[in-house]
């Protein structure tokens, strides 16, 4: 058997996320649908799920086959066959014990914002508008309390059996370009919502309803109400995932 | 009376075009229903029409009224009520005189392509998949024919009452970014179909198909027989109209 990693690239608008749902169109779905017909029933077991409307740039999945197509064949066969909302971008042979989701040791999400009274029809489905300008330097300043190590149990929406809400936060950076707000942050893991969180109390910070010091209140409070509101799941993007 | 001279960007997938037909959404439809809350009715005056499925970056249309709104205002105005897949760019008061359409000295339109074998999922809307690969450099010397003043009548899709189908093109690019390929031309007027009939003939240079100098025999043929075929809307952005 051999062991196929895939980098997958798709628009989550017009998905119920990743994971298969009976009766829903998900992304697992349709690329195991794809894969059907060309190496045979195949179960793709991904880097970590991601919500209705969440897109990805840089998802990870890996499976087993017994095919013998050649990874560019696979690429060039999927991407000929796969709706256009969905796409691979590379296939490559990994070693037998490869898990996209156990090995994965850190994730990269952008969120994207635009505040400029002008909307850009061509980019509508992939950000969030935001009604207020919002002040880059001090959305900055807050994100870097997110920094390390924390318990984010404030900014994670209820999810029975999670066994810690513990985790470490590598880089946040917060950038502007002309009406755009790109918000990134990589981690070693995230929780449930915990990037929309974050992004909403970011956003609440940068339109100076909050200040800057909120944020290492809300970890604090290890409360999920303390928190600012989950934002729209249209502006997410998971860039990459990084293994060993 | 004002008159006020409007930039306008849309996303032509779903659009029936600009001009108003009963029981199809047009852009022009969308914008004057838009209108009508804010500044009463309004009679929009474009540059020119734009086919179904093409997009435009900076289209131009002027109209007359006796609202009182600043241009700001109505930008922000229009903005906030209009669907999200048509944008104002720019509102001016400009003299009574300017005519949007009969006015117009230049147009800029780019043809999206794209060769490689992987899809973006994210600009699916906005470029044609060429099947093969294409010789840029080709593409490009092929175009330089079409510098100048020609009877452009074999890249013309007939069209009832056009007095002539001389025109000037005044600018003519063609180059590549890893994948994609753009091709922009500049005239002081276009035929109907004439970048589309365009595009489709550089392809068919560009994948070996037809020699270099194919393109002024073509020319010389005034058949619209003798060119490539009309390449899809989905690539075809309307950039900008230049006014004296």
């Amino acid at each position: 058997m051999r062991n196929i990693k895939l980098t997958i690239s798709y628009d989550g608008t017009d998905f119920f996320g990743w994971q298969k749902q009976p009766g829903f169109r998900t992304v697992q779905e349709t690329l195991e649908n794809t894969f059907e017909s060309l190496t045979g029933p195949v179960r793709l077991n991904v880097s970590g799920r991601t919500d209705t409307g969440v897109h990805a740039l840089g998802q990870v999945a890996n499976f087993y086959t017994e095919s013998s197509h050649s990874p560019d064949v696979l690429v060039r066969a999927l991407n000929a066959t796969l709706p256009t909302d969905v796409a691979i971008l590379g296939a490559a042979d990994v070693p037998q014990a490869f898990d996209a989701n156990r090995d994965a040791k850190r994730k990269l999400y952008r969120y994207v914002i635009r505040d400029g009274p002008i909307p850009d029809p061509f980019r509508r489905r992939y950000y969030h508008q935001s009604r207020h300008y919002l002040d880059v330097d001090k959305m900055r300043q807050a994100a870097l309390a997110l920094l390390g190590r924390h318990d984010f149990h404030s900014f994670e929406t209820e999810w029975p059996n999670r066994m810690s809400s513990v985790r470490t936060i590598t880089r946040v950076r917060v950038n502007r370009f002309g009406d755009w707000i790109l918000f990134e942050v990589e981690a070693d893991g995230f929780l449930y919502n915990m990037v929309r969180a974050i992004a909403g109390t970011l956003m609440n910070v940068g339109r100076g309803y909050w200040p800057v010091s909120e944020v290492g209140e809300i970890l604090h409070a290890e409360d999920r109400r303390a928190a600012g509101p989950t934002a729209p799941a249209q502006g997410l993007f998971l860039v990459r995932v990084s293994y060993e």
